[in-house]
């Protein structure tokens, strides 16, 4: 949708950018309750005492997602010191961010992960700025998917400037990394933060990409659900799965900023924990066999692949 | 065994605190193998490219034990300004760390969690210190055991000094803590660091101590194990296991100083993380039903529990 559709009075502001994302979370919700046919999301609201609060919104053992949620918050109040350093802005204040989360755990292994998070932000000294991404976390990658979602998402930053995607797509290659494993997380995707007004881009630019990002999210998740869906597997896949979990977990709690933040402004501890897999194992020193399905699996868990020319 | 025993020389330095780590490693896989009864540790040696190694040695679905580990490491080089920054000392200079860790995920949630960690640093500015403790993470707290433990540290400290248990106590609580939760991790225990030589303090004190706890180690556990190995669970408990296990992957990944430290100098990963435990489970906002045992146990998941009077 035009977002000057959105205003009739042609002002952008948080209250608009808010209600905007409020929209996208029920629209994801819908979605994926459509594509998945039997569980729906049940919600909890809830409040902050600082300010703000927020909806979580949870699927679980669904046909296909067997742990899902859809995260809208806006929250707001004095600006912690330690939630200037993590912002990176000067301490003092208030702040004021408001954003829609998405994480999909699939039941099963042959439906990929996936993870989509727009936001905006406000600090009292009047900076403000949009940030976000999408990645995609399969268990097993297929190529040919692989391209199709970054095709997709070249697309959608191409309609707003050809810098986007090769800038977001190598942001996510450097963000979404598990450098203790030096693994990627999965194929990456795009992530930016700090898009804020410049000579080159009004507020009303990066609001149109971002919420284009948020709208664009349940067409491309239900298109690799339904690629995926009827794929076989067996309890080697499943075992594998619950490994690349682990290192789904170990990304989230050892180096996601989003969690961190969370963690340190006093959020809900279980919207925040949301993102965590529902069965995962650690198991000593897991190696896949030479040339099986899972080692090429490995082999392509690297940053700077050109998924598209792939 | 009396300290003085394993010198004729009289000198205790770090050859002789290793060598003497490394026999507490063998001593602990022995004692901890003849209690399983089914399987054995199997060892990996591995060496640090900045200096040193270690050997790994883990036990996986044995009788009791579903996931152990006991590691033994001797590392040392040059001092990089993280690990400088980590330990709180000047950045500069090189160090030397050697110690023993162990951690015990039986399969049995009737069985405790056990840690325990002794550890001696040096660094090339004269300043050296040990560290270490042990832990006790029950999935269902039972107060008389909990008592028992408590009882056997108190005792092992009182050998040393009046002042050791009291504060040890209250650090491990302070340390094995889980903010974001609010809980402890479990029943705690005894947590202690830089141990230094002082007008009260000589090494060979701290060191007698340090490797009293070792070696008391195996007694301890393997009497736990005797106490509860026979007692009936089923799914429901094992369930509320896979939560448990949950919390102490949010604790090692997000507040332990041994795995950020590890993860800081290049440890070897898959050493550092044999603490992860294998079946774990997150469910959105799982709540234990009121007056359940699980109730029973969260309840008495905190901070500064005199379990000894108790």
């Amino acid at each position: 949708m035009d977002i000057k559709e959105k205003t009739n009075t042609g002002i952008i502001d948080k209250v608009l950018i808010s209600r905007t994302f409020k929209c996208l979370q029920d629209d994801i919700c819908s979605e994926i309750e459509v594509c998945d046919g039997k569980e729906i999301f049940k919600e909890e609201i809830w409040t902050r005492d600082e300010g703000g609060g927020g909806s979580t919104r949870i699927i679980q053992n669904g046909k296909i997602i067997e742990k899902g949620g859809v995260n809208f918050s806006e929250v707001y109040g004095p600006l912690s010191d330690k939630m200037a350093d993590v912002l990176q802005v000067n301490r003092g204040g208030t702040f004021y961010a408001t954003g829609v989360s998405v994480i999909m755990h699939p039941g099963s292994p042959m439906v990929p992960i996936i993870h989509m998070n727009v936001r905006y932000f406000e600090v009292s000294n009047g900076e403000k700025w949009f940030g976000g991404g999408i990645d995609l976390t399969p268990i097993y990658i297929d190529g040919r998917q692989a391209k199709m979602f970054h095709q997709t998402l070249k697309s959608l930053c191409d309609q707003h400037h050809p810098s986007y995607y090769p800038a977001f797509k190598k942001w996510a290659d450097d963000y979404f990394y598990i450098k203790h494993r030096n693994e990627t997380r999965g194929v990456g995707g795009i992530f930016f933060d700090r898009l804020g007004i410049t000579e080159e881009f009004s507020l009303e630019d990066r609001f149109s990409f971002v919420n284009g990002i948020g709208e664009a999210f349940p067409r491309i998740y239900t298109t690799l659900i339904n690629q995926n869906r009827h794929v076989p597997y067996g309890e080697a896949e499943l075992k594998w799965q619950r490994v690349r979990r682990g290192r789904y977990v170990e990304f989230n709690l050892v180096y996601d900023r989003g969690t961190k933040f969370g963690l340190d402004s006093g959020g809900r501890i279980e919207s925040i924990f949301m993102s965590l897999p529902p069965e995962v194992s650690w198991t000593y020193n897991f190696q896949p066999r030479p040339n099986s399905k899972e080692a090429e699996t490995m082999a392509m868990l690297k940053k700077d692949i050109d998924w598209i020319n792939h």
